[in-house]
């Protein structure tokens, strides 16, 4: 993409309204633009940054077997009515009237509907186990939105509903959407640690908070240095004992939410116990049959007798994800995205766009990285070299390449590694070569 | 994917509330569930067809240049006072009060939002010409929902928005939409007529809809028959001139919708004009100033003048376009879908999941199939083999392969392709080589 072509508005001042740095850099980077209160546009840098986060979601979803598909924004009062949650859910779930004066409401979670569409569709114990998942826009009014996409009002999020013929199925589906999480969150780059928690208006008996710690978090947690050390992920998730047996060994160094602390394990941890903020970006819920028997869904089972199914639901953050990583992730200049969600591998900065040699040879570098396949940025704008390195900077690819005269003479290219600064001069055949990995 | 692991929930009968064919077959064929009125989930198998047709749009948006980021649904309506259809909008505006009592609204369409956000963040003459796009799901709050997702309230749309200096840029925009719709279409099997429109309460001068004929279709429409033949789509988009002459050449040949008839061209057309009826699948407007003026968007011209961006706007029936592909695509047995858009590519059955030999036959060729890529549906339940031709029939994916114990005896499989209902038995190695075209 040329950014002679792009719309990419940067800022160079940091908005005064924003108070996180996620917040701002997201803002002068030119990703978000908010549209009302905790309401953004993704502007088309941002855009492109969620579009990779979802689709990894989406890979680790497919992986774990769960099946995708995309329920309504829209939702009738009626079917949450029949769980009675339409009652008990507070002012943050946004109530609609429809012309006939129908009761509506923007979805802010929808155990109600899968389990209505279970129940509609499936009919016998062949029909489980299934988990079932959508990457959906989500509505939560919020009293008071803040911090930029962490905490807005219109969200996208990726849940995911389990349907088992028993508990021990249910707990399989758990433990399965367990590593799901973990796996996903590392190939961002992130380190999640799967903390007990809460299991607030959704119910149940088991949860636990995918918590990325930074000091901005808005959650209070605590976990034993163990989890500072990265754990292999390689488990069978087809293999019950084999995966229960890896999510026991994970779970036996303690990691709580504020509401979850527990004396004794922390009292066993000693000095090993450590105390931070944290965000949370994923959070899995165990309920049994809260929703299915409420709603009356049950399937014939293997024996021609009604079972009434065991549920679990869960949920991952996935515009909220962008926000984490970016805390996790940045540095005085800009964003440092990790490879695997950055918007382009390259931006290729032409130094001087008035001088008729560079031009041809950062066209012509251009073409070749968009030959081999290598998403790139060209700054092809008549801007002064020292404003194009900042934008750069600013927006955090993994790569950035110069052409400037002084190179050509030698036949080489500026490679530029964002995250380290080492910077090294390469020929154009090197330079991709390195980026391509 | 095996379908005794998949959530394909198919009827043997036509549901009775659905009046037109493609609802009944999306219906029938697990595609769809209504949720509310007008109002639907779109389960596994729908999903992935709605998937491909929004790609298949986003690519051919992408070729024209034009730029994707997304806009959330919920807006303010202090945006659309600003254009003054806040109080011109009827009633299918879905208007929705916050916690704080602020008035928002379920956007329709965003023309004020698009201009509010560009004339933000553009500033010279060099951020023009744009033409920047979302893929989003909408609402119209219709008074009387009907035809499955052909008219249904949430739908998916794409809706793009350009930004020109002047009246010719704009043209030359319009122009780049106009035939990247024809592509859009063309490429999902559909033949789509741009017809002179009335412009609605979008406004402008300039308008077209672009229609597929059916008898099922909502549009009253007029064309020339030259329209029926096939036209050559190859034109250099960036050739303004080249592209004005192609885009003249196209609507020399009459074709209007009943809100723009011309009596002087359908005497001229004599017994070449024909009547029919017809869907709607996208709509094109050029507005000029209508927006840009009223919400005092202005850039700084070359001149260092301020200029009042000339803009346009271009939906695409995103999920409507599911059933207008179905209207004109099946027969008796069920939905025969284009290659480009078909959930999957194979459907592979095997006749006798009690024989060990033929389970092994066809999960070995599901391995193949899988591995080389070829999206495969593999229908491994115990059923009778009768219930599974029915079920591949219904749901119409483009090619069946058939593993029973006679074929193996000779060492072949049964191809069958949906479109002809031709079949021809092969080995397996040749069967994979025919589907993979």
């Amino acid at each position: 993409m040329r950014l002679s072509r792009h719309f990419l508005p940067v800022m160079k001042e940091s908005p005064a309204d924003a108070q996180i740095v996620s917040h701002k850099l997201m803002l002068r980077a030119g990703m978000i633009r908010q549209t009302a209160a905790g309401i953004y546009a993704w502007l088309p840098l941002g855009h492109r940054v969620l579009r990779k986060i979802e689709q990894i979601v989406r890979e680790e979803q497919d992986r774990a077997g769960a099946i995708e598909l995309l329920m309504p924004t829209m939702q009738s009062a009626d079917l949450w009515r029949e769980s009675g949650r339409y009652d008990a859910y507070g002012p943050e779930m946004l109530r609609i009237k429809d012309r006939h004066d129908r009761e509506m409401l923007f979805g802010p979670t929808n155990e109600e509907m899968i389990t209505a569409i279970f129940r509609d569709n499936a009919r016998s114990y062949r029909d489980l186990p299934r988990i079932l998942y959508h990457i959906q826009w989500k509505f939560r009014d919020e009293v008071r939105p803040r911090f930029g996409v962490m905490r807005g009002r219109e969200f996208l999020m990726k849940d995911a509903y389990s349907f088992d013929l028993d508990i021990e199925g249910a707990r399989h589906s758990y433990n399965r959407m367990f590593v799901a999480y973990l796996r996903t969150f590392r190939r961002m780059g992130l380190s999640a640690i799967p903390m007990q928690a809460d299991t607030g208006p959704i119910g149940g008996d088991l949860s636990h908070e995918f918590i990325v710690l930074a000091p901005t978090g808005e959650s209070e947690v605590f976990y034993h240095t163990n989890w500072e050390v990265e754990r292999a992920l390689d488990v069978d998730v087809d293999d019950v004992a084999a995966l229960q047996g890896f999510v026991n060994g994970l779970t036996a160094d303690y990691a709580a939410t504020d509401e979850k602390r527990d004396p004794a394990r922390e009292a066993a941890a000693g000095d090993k116990l450590k105390q931070s903020r944290g965000i949370e970006v994923g959070h899995i819920f165990y309920f049994g049959t809260k929703y299915s028997a409420a709603m009356g869904m049950t399937v014939q089972g293997p024996d021609g007798q009604p079972v009434t199914p065991q549920m679990g639901s869960y949920g991952i953050g996935v515009s909220r994800l962008m926000g984490a990583i970016i805390e996790a992730s940045h540095d005085d200049a800009g964003i440092v995205w990790p490879d695997a969600v950055a918007p382009y591998t390259v931006g290729l900065i032409n130094m001087r766009a008035d001088d008729a040699r560079c031009a041809a040879a950062a066209d012509d570098l251009y073409a070749k990285l968009e030959a081999a396949g290598i998403e790139t940025l060209y700054d092809d704008r008549d801007e002064r070299g020292g404003a194009k390195f900042a934008t750069m900077d600013l927006i955090g690819l993994p790569w950035q390449i110069v052409v400037g005269p002084k190179g050509l003479d030698k036949g080489v290219v500026e490679l530029k590694r964002r995250a380290t600064g080492e910077k090294v001069e390469l020929s154009v055949e090197d330079a991709i070569a390195k980026v391509r990995g």
